[in-house]
């Protein structure tokens, strides 16, 4: 252990000496003491009185102090909450796993609860031999784990036409990051033996809305997934237990969940879910269709609205995520003056492709205003764009493939607030 | 896309009409229409009508149909429920990262239920400034996102005088494996500045039974850290909500959970918790100190006696996780016969440092009794010893640190035991 260590951090000490005259809590113990913080001169109920025992909770919760950090929707956003979404906590999340429970859903037609025992996944088309398998067939092939971010093409949506939800949950909550096991969709493929004109799948779902997306069989044969796991334990019934498809870095409504059928084909099906919807209509009235990878993206979750700066100036942490369905993040900057300058922020925790990458940034507020912004440059090179360059390209009629920089206006009081800079 | 992909696998074929023939379900679909298979045949309810919405559930649930997947005790093992503990159900797991809700319980004093308004963290003994910590102190500092594995020393424990519990959740389920987000030990301690004198730091937690573990300076400032998150959210009220240590790689005890005090001072104090227990009481009746370092394990989760073999004969996946307390998995081998030949597993899925790894061996099963075994070789060049080896040096007295080779027996039907083989 260095010497240095041992030293205490002279210009870190001046700094919390500011952050506590200008309200930070850091205390002396002396100080503590002659200010009677109870904490530390009463013994509270926890360590006087016995918890509960280990027969109490067989599948844990949360603390209840925690009982505001859910999943929430928006009523007014969709005629009916069967069809509908709601959003992940950013806000209230760090690292780069998200815990299943927070996982936001959408769906078109309920959460359908599937009985395992029940469950087939039925192969046909331009196969060889048409297969179907029960959840124990699948689980007879070579398993494999991996971290992937969903994201719904959607997510940020309403953003198109200008600031409009006032919170990270709300603006950017249409993504989870989970680490999957299942099998390779290629392995199944390759059981069933694809005849050489099978150029298109038919992803299928077994819900009340029977979802199905064309899938080209490229992409099918590369990186796809049947999953039946996800963080460890069994999919959860809204992420499509008990198996969903995975398609690592396209758009979440891809992601067949209740999984029951795959169809091959020689062209796509142009089904609802790929010509009505999901589709980015452009200014000239035409759309562009099958833009199914998620480009670039960031956003810094705390400060934001729901995450307020409550400790005055002095040290301050901004953190955030970023991700790219085209491969790593190799960068993500910064920007405290809304785009002037930029600064390197500090990855942290495990980069994989196509997955959530988690950024800090840490500095010595003044207590002036800022105009936080994020942006992130993926392993192609590809570099976050503003809002207003996406909208010089592509109009403001979509509701899909957002990925331009948000920004944050945060005030004197540590207050923040969804906003534009241009 | 090769050409090889799109032709069937003529070997893997005859691998499932064999296992079809012997009871496996994997059918053409001609056939499962023959065979009347209603899963095909009928629409289910879950496809004819409407789903739960997306305002239902803020905080989401494993499907009811996994409601055995749950954390387990055993209430003879203890006198009392709350300085108990409870067992991670490996064996319905996969991946490397266990579930929050899962993650098995160890207390001394029952759960505390911490206001996290009301957590301070005090510094003080061998240091230049005693300092005391909020919660939002603590955040204001640089974080980091780590997985690590966290196994009690008594994991395993029963098995020194023989195969005991008959189950994986019970012989090796006190152990998990989370990514945790939080702020460097070192950080903290040099924010007090440690005087030279200081060689020893002791943890104590908030609990009613106040746990006090003493932990040499030099591991305290290495990869120490004191973390509010796990697997995103905060951290669960039983794992030591609002904070508690992480001690990467040593025995789980260590890992102060409701973390309030941390004293600087010049020798270990000899707390009850690392001198009646903890210690390794040895044939001669001297007893082994500071053993805290977890040796290299490894176990098959399954097949194993919560989880045997259903499908009859043929194509069989052999799953488990193998861990060490002083660096990475290099190889996990698989014996199908007691020890006698050894096949190398095929790892799968992220490799940290001081985490649980993940390994898979798949084989075609001909049906005849199993003696499943494994062994971990870990970066250090350690090999997991036999049960055996382990006594011959240690003795039976012990209840700490058992690593030995587990033996599942898996007979014709495919139903699993634990078994000690010589």
């Amino acid at each position: 252990m260095s010497d240095e260590s041992r030293q205490p951090k002279a210009s870190r000490r001046a700094f919390l000496t500011g952050s506590l005259a200008a309200g930070g809590a850091l205390a002396a113990v002396g100080a503590a003491r002659a200010a009677g913080d109870p904490a530390i001169l009463e013994l509270p109920d926890w360590t006087t009185t016995l918890g509960e025992g280990v027969d109490a909770n067989p599948y844990g919760m949360p603390s209840e102090y925690e009982a505001h950090v859910v999943r929430r929707n928006v009523p007014w956003l969709t005629a009916d909450p069967v069809s509908s979404v709601n959003f992940t906590p950013l806000h209230e999340l760090d690292g780069i796993i998200t815990p299943n429970g927070l996982c936001f859903e959408r769906h078109h037609g309920g959460v359908a609860q599937v009985d395992p025992a029940q469950w087939r996944l039925m192969i046909h088309g331009l196969v060889e031999t048409p297969l179907v398998f029960t959840l124990e067939d699948l689980k007879r092939f070579p398993r494999v784990n991996k971290v992937y971010f969903l994201e719904c093409a959607a997510n940020s949506g309403m953003e198109w036409r200008g600031a409009q939800l006032n919170g990270v949950q709300f603006t950017h909550g249409m993504i989870h990051n989970v680490m999957y096991t299942g099998v390779p969709l290629r392995t199944i493929l390759e059981e069933c033996g694809l005849k050489p004109a099978g150029k298109w799948m038919l992803a299928e779902g077994a819900d009340a809305a029977a979802m199905t997306r064309s899938i080209p069989i490229e992409k099918a044969l590369d990186d796809c997934m049947v999953a039946f796991k996800m963080n460890g334990e069994a999919l959860r019934p809204e992420q499509g237990y008990p198996a969903r498809l995975v398609v690592p870095g396209w758009e979440g409504n891809m992601w067949v969940k209740w999984l029951r059928r795959l169809e091959i084909g020689d062209k796509p099906w142009h089904h609802r879910e790929e010509t009505s919807k999901y589709t980015d209509l452009l200014p000239d009235g035409t759309a562009r269709r099958f833009t199914w990878e998620m480009d670039a993206k960031s956003v810094i979750t705390s400060p934001s609205p729901q995450a307020p700066i409550t400790h005055g100036k002095g040290r301050t942490v901004i953190t955030g995520i970023a991700w790219s369905g085209r491969g790593t993040i190799r960068r993500v900057d910064v920007s405290l003056d809304g785009g002037r300058n930029w600064l390197p922020a500090r990855l942290d925790g495990p980069s994989f492709d196509k997955s959530i990458h988690r950024f800090y940034h840490e500095f010595d507020w003044d207590g002036r205003p800022l105009y936080l912004q994020s942006r992130a440059i993926d392993s192609t090179g590809y570099v976050q764009p503003t809002k207003d360059a996406l909208r010089s390209v592509r109009g403001v009629n979509s509701i899909y493939h957002n990925n331009g920089i948000q920004t944050w206006y945060v005030n004197e009081n540590g207050e923040a607030e969804n906003v534009e800079v241009s």
